[in-house]
């Protein structure tokens, strides 16, 4: 077993085989691993070493290798590939893979590659569905048997077609119409007797998916019923095919890295390793919509010029009642958008978030605005101002909670994705309420504060 | 199949057969679904009718319900039940929900229940491990074969001993100190000819993992290569359990929540459903910490009081500067704390990071800053004002990108997890470095702003 800090040293290894001309040392090097680490340590390396060991290699070896690789270092080292080869490598792979692998190539070279394959057949037919969905991620189906076999026969046949082929948990019962009417576990196909039909032994609940469905859908679907693969099945309830758990990984990883970044206003695709210019695009756009708001904001603060001319500290403290009541506005905010997510709360139960989080947001605004007074007031010698920021906190943090869980729900509700904006508007509300509380009431004990 | 929508419908069509005091036709409609839909069903359903129900299942319909349910629902429901009817419930359950639901009851409830239960041993050996942990998350181990059994012994075997098992997807070979030596699929048990011996077609390539290992190590060893279980040893490579796939999605998406919420500034743990002094608790020493680095911003800003009391528009643009730099630098931050938690990205990569992420906050910063220099000129008709904010923004988008990218490298150099510290420290870099970008300018400039 290789461990994760082990990959580094593997690493190394590899390269001192390289770096000694040692070609022959390195694959029987990468040979001896599993094929995971042997893909990744083939995806660090720099790419003229390899090429020249991927030249070296058996298509069927190279199947597993590309496998394990993710859809972008597949198509780097794609490229060292000729058509021919990459046609019977891709014969080799797993429709699911090879569909994606294709699917990072020129659509020109990708159909070459599919015309010089000898089994096109399942790859191409996957490759119609769109991205995100069951049939975008699911792969070919697996065996399937009919009811009135005895499971002696299914075995038989299963001996007879599937030797080779990938590893399957679930075997799946269809009709004469390819229908999807049962699924039987293997454990159950080999605890049975072998002159039990397989109607008897099949289970009859069959949980499937429509190849339209939104992988997000899919992901919930196995999570709810603890599958380890999924049925997808066309407008016909005919199988076409099947999603395995570790698509559905990949999906729940993605969706909250994309809930990630929606939170921290960029956007859901962004990717560390883009250029440049991609990043920008993927950025800029979120900043120029947050100048709007910070304006906005200012534009409070400009209202009270005149206070601020004849007490200039109050610009010190100003930040402070707004950033703490965008940190309290954030933290609600955000339980109640992941919360969403997971489906652990809905827009119906606004009123009970509300007064959960009106109290949390009346406890901490009375904690912090005691001790923001206090400080002001040492800090400065002056009670009032204490008095004021204290007030204009514990006020902005009541705002902050009321914001916090009211624009997720109601984005919710106007079917706008609430990780998406939330983070805008809440900001914006504790923003022009901190800078509104605070400079209103300094306005107001003005006197006391010059 | 019952999909997400039709769950409420399904919860009104069964609360009006309790409205209608058919407890009868109540039971008899979730016997009809899939035990994860009446398991949903049962946990949302009012106490008094929760329990009313439960009185009626039978001890093996009422595990299939608990081993759908999360931890505090089945805790919820489980204070229906005496302590011979749950012990005789545990007996039916799989050892590793078992053992998490014992572990949700009072110490000396558990200890009672325990005594209670016809095999004990399982669940009581898993109740020994840390929670966080490969063995903490792990069930107890399927079938284990010897290496020098023929297929159709191991299969005589698997008919006697583990016809009423759950189901498995691979079985493992031990020698004789049971030491975990090999693994078999079920496919190539049910391809192999009954002649061939377990030796023959096993897989030594077995991937394991230590009792003590984190469960975050776990979940990236299976998504790593694949498996849909992995097999967990002690010191001396015994086999001792198995984590299964549904148990590591669960991880995922926890660790996922957990990024998410310490992102957010607010403790890992906290939970929409918490009391609200635990939600304080969760939150208010966040904005406490916060508390500190504003007043240090505040301190800058009061550096410059003198040249706010000349010319009080500043106090309005300021928090503009220091505003638009934590946005880009949240950005930047998040983007390389999820690339680590995620492992594209590692220390080591800190300068291909610095100069990726300093180019893009160059052309945001010159992107920005040419808009808020318009913005300023033409809403308070001065080109100065205009000129400073524009190139102090400028400034500040760089610091966010310094910052963004330095401040969780650091940290996880430290050890620290970057999730955890990264925004308050970004946000400090971006609220002194805009504060005093501008204020510093405006001071040079004051002659023309005021």
């Amino acid at each position: 077993m290789v461990d994760p800090i082990e990959l580094n040293d593997a690493l190394e290894r590899l390269n001192a085989f390289l770096a000694g001309d040692d070609l022959d040392g390195a694959i029987e090097y990468l040979r001896a691993l599993h094929p995971a680490d042997s893909a990744e340590l083939l995806s660090e390396l720099e790419p003229e070493d390899q090429a020249a060991i991927i030249e070296r290699l058996q298509a069927a070896e190279l199947a597993e290798v590309f496998e394990q690789l993710d859809e972008e270092d597949m198509a780097d080292v794609a490229q060292h590939l000729d058509v021919e080869m990459l046609a019977d490598v891709l014969d080799e792979m797993e429709p699911d893979m090879a569909a994606d692998l294709l699917g990072e190539l020129e659509p020109e070279h990708a159909a070459e590659v599919l015309e010089q394959m000898e089994e096109p057949e399942d790859v191409a037919s996957l490759m119609t569905y769109e991205p995100d969905t069951a049939g975008g991620i699911m792969t070919s189906a697996p065996p399937s048997l009919r009811r009135f076999w005895t499971v002696a026969e299914a075995l038989r046949f299963l001996k007879l077609h599937y030797a080779e082929e990938e590893d399957f948990f679930y075997l799946y019962v269809l009709d004469r119409h390819a229908r999807l009417i049962g699924l039987v576990n293997l454990k159950a196909l080999i605890l049975a007797d072998p002159e039990q039909t397989i109607e008897e032994i099949m289970d009859r609940q069959v949980i499937s998916v429509h190849a339209s469905a939104d992988q997000e859908e899919v992901a919930q679907l196995l999570q709810r019923y603890d599958l380890v693969s999924l049925p997808v099945v066309d407008d016909e309830e005919r199988l076409v095919g099947v999603v395995t758990i570790d698509d559905v990984i990949d999906v729940i990883e993605e969706e909250a890295t994309e809930d990630i970044y929606k939170l921290a206003q960029m956007s859901p695709d962004s990717e560390l390793y883009s250029p440049v210019p991609q990043s920008v695009r993927n950025r800029l756009p979120w900043l120029v919509v947050n100048l709007g708001t910070a304006f906005l904001a200012s534009s409070v603060v400009a209202l009270f010029e005149g206070t601020i001319a004849q007490a200039a500290v109050l610009a010190a403290f100003m930040p402070i009642v707004a950033g703490q009541g965008g940190n309290a506005g954030t933290q609600t905010m955000t339980i109640i958008v992941r919360s969403l997510a997971l489906k652990e709360i809905e827009p119906r139960d606004t009123f009970w978030a509300l007064w959960h989080e009106g109290r949390v947001g009346i406890i901490n605004g009375i904690s912090v605005g005691i001790m923001v007074a206090l400080i002001a007031w040492f800090w400065q010698g002056n009670p009032y101002l204490g008095l004021v920021i204290g007030i204009a906190m514990l006020g902005n943090l009541i705002v902050a909670a009321l914001a916090g869980v009211t624009v997720p729900m109601v984005l919710k509700l106007l079917r706008v994705d609430p990780a998406l904006a939330s983070s805008i508007f809440v900001t914006t509300f504790t923003d022009v309420g901190g800078f509104f509380l605070f400079l209103g009431l300094a306005t107001y004990f003005l006197r006391f504060l010059r």
